[in-house]
């Protein structure tokens, strides 16, 4: 949840003014995302996300996020999309912030995914890769194998305050994984962040996706493989195969596995819960007492990671061949 | 900000089933409330805000809060109006909470009121205080001139570590007015805790009230005095007598007050004043580190009550008589 900047209802309306959205309505904080503040706004027009940016997100890279969803938007995907000032201008800026005003998507996140929710999410993932293909800019993936050992070094001395053992457990894992990292796979524009929070559903169809600003450059299958560990566990932390087969096989429609993709598998989830449980602990250990925003337990990631040590092959996750 | 509870989108749908309101087509968590969780939530009959009561708002007063504003928007008060269930009852249950549909107000809280503003409101507060005197229930205000003894108590040790002096400051007014509080004013219900943020505005014209949850049976010029203390001082603390003229000849033109409130009105302004004081330096000492929602500054009301200490008359608030 958040909403880290108050917007006067003056500047508000004279922001909303330099786009053809007719007059404001109503604008109302919302708990969503948490590196930015976003807001509802109705306005003449319809309602919208606002979204001001906060120090966290990097302003060099907003172009390539407002690009994105708006190349996705006129390749097939659903996603919010945004909406131009009278400039011709996505970006704005509003409370001395940079702002934007996207389109607003209609749907309901799944609490409880069940393996058709699965099947769903894998297309949708197939369909982004595919779309995302065209797409002329680029962003590196800093939270992928060359950012780890940076992160690890930021929560070492204190991981084991969480579990012990968890530091050396960390240590090993990053050594393999850059022995064993796959290279030359498929490699694209990835979400990299498709958890349930970021899908919605309408009517038991898959009806959008939503925050790409985890977006960048990597290996498609490694966004599959970050969708395994985010859709595919219970909430006891076994994997539950029939999701997993769903899932890849959803993707599996819309973009074939080549063999190296499929023989990597094992190695890109176990990539995918490390990262997850890398900048979990991280926010675990600079948590602050009584914040509202409850950081995720990183040990969820630590149970996933221990799954994908065992795995042997894509067989594990469910794919039939 | 408040979303403290997560609702599971299938218990979501089926609660939303019982309603003839349609499918749900979205729901996001609102920043708005500190009592409760909000979210808007739209379906395919419109929008509306869907409320879940946590355990600071106490369930037996949720019949008084919900008839009144059913009663209100029977008589002409643009508030939130509460939407009945198809078995013709407003309060149902989800995720283990009470919980509330209202139907969705547009409009945008000023944030920097000016006199127009004020006018607007004392007009409202006019008709708010006409419009509810045939409500047939009524609630106690436990945060008026009874309270105020409980409350102390609970800051009074660690009081001055706000400011050196506070704690006798506040004795000595709490005695004071304990002497020199009214009698046998018009009373009826009152909103309790109109500040900007529970009006709203549109294209220049008041469109409606909100957040009624500390509304309860008190002195009508009780209210208007809290409305002086909201919405009358600059941000320097300063008295804007131009607002104060303006809030209180737009109420006079709804209902017009009597001498005995206008010899009140000062003693009823520092009790209001006291009362901020009060809740705010209980919030302030219970804060905790990083918490998102900020406490309010007390001192503001400490500033705003040494004003009403030296006011002699309602002609100090602009009242031209």
């Amino acid at each position: 949840m958040a909403v880290y900047t108050e917007v006067a209802d003056d500047e508000l309306e004279s922001f909303v003014a330099g786009y053809d959205i007719g007059d404001v309505l109503s604008i109302k904080g919302i708990a969503e995302g948490v590196e930015n503040s976003n807001y509802l706004l109705h306005t003449r027009a319809g309602y919208f996300i606002l979204t001001l940016y906060e120090r966290r997100v990097n302003e060099a890279d907003l172009p390539f996020f407002l690009g994105l969803l708006e190349h996705l938007s006129g390749h097939g995907v659903t996603c919010p999309q945004p909406v131009n000032n009278r400039k011709g201008r996505a970006l704005g800026r509003l409370a001395g912030k940079p702002a934007v005003i996207v389109t607003f998507l209609d749907g309901v996140s799944a609490r409880r995914p069940d393996a058709r929710h699965c099947g769903m999410v894998g297309e949708a993932l197939g369909k982004l890769h595919k779309a995302g293909a065209a797409f002329p800019l680029a962003r590196e993936n800093t939270l992928s194998i060359n950012g780890w050992p940076a992160l690890f070094r930021s929560a070492e001395a204190r991981a084991d305050d969480v579990l012990p053992g968890l530091a050396v457990t960390i240590a090993e894992e990053i050594s393999r994984l850059q022995n064993a990292w796959p290279k030359g796979l498929p490699a694209g524009i990835i979400h990299a962040d498709l958890f349930p929070d970021n899908v919605f559903f309408l009517a038991g169809k898959l009806s959008g996706l939503i925050d790409f600003y985890f977006a960048c450059n990597d290996f498609l299958a490694y966004d599959l493989a970050i969708c395994l560990n985010a859709w595919c566990f219970e909430p006891d932390a076994s994997f539950n195969i029939t999701k997993g087969m769903a899932l890849i096989n959803g993707y599996a429609r819309e973009r074939p596995l080549v063999d190296m993709e499929i023989a990597a598998l094992p190695t890109l989830a176990r990539g995918a819960a490390l990262r997850f449980l890398l900048t979990r602990l991280v926010d675990w250990l600079n948590r602050q007492e009584g914040a509202l925003v409850k950081p995720k337990d990183p040990i969820e990631y630590l149970k996933k990671l221990r799954f994908h040590q065992q795995a042997e092959s894509a067989r594990d996750y469910g794919l039939l061949r």
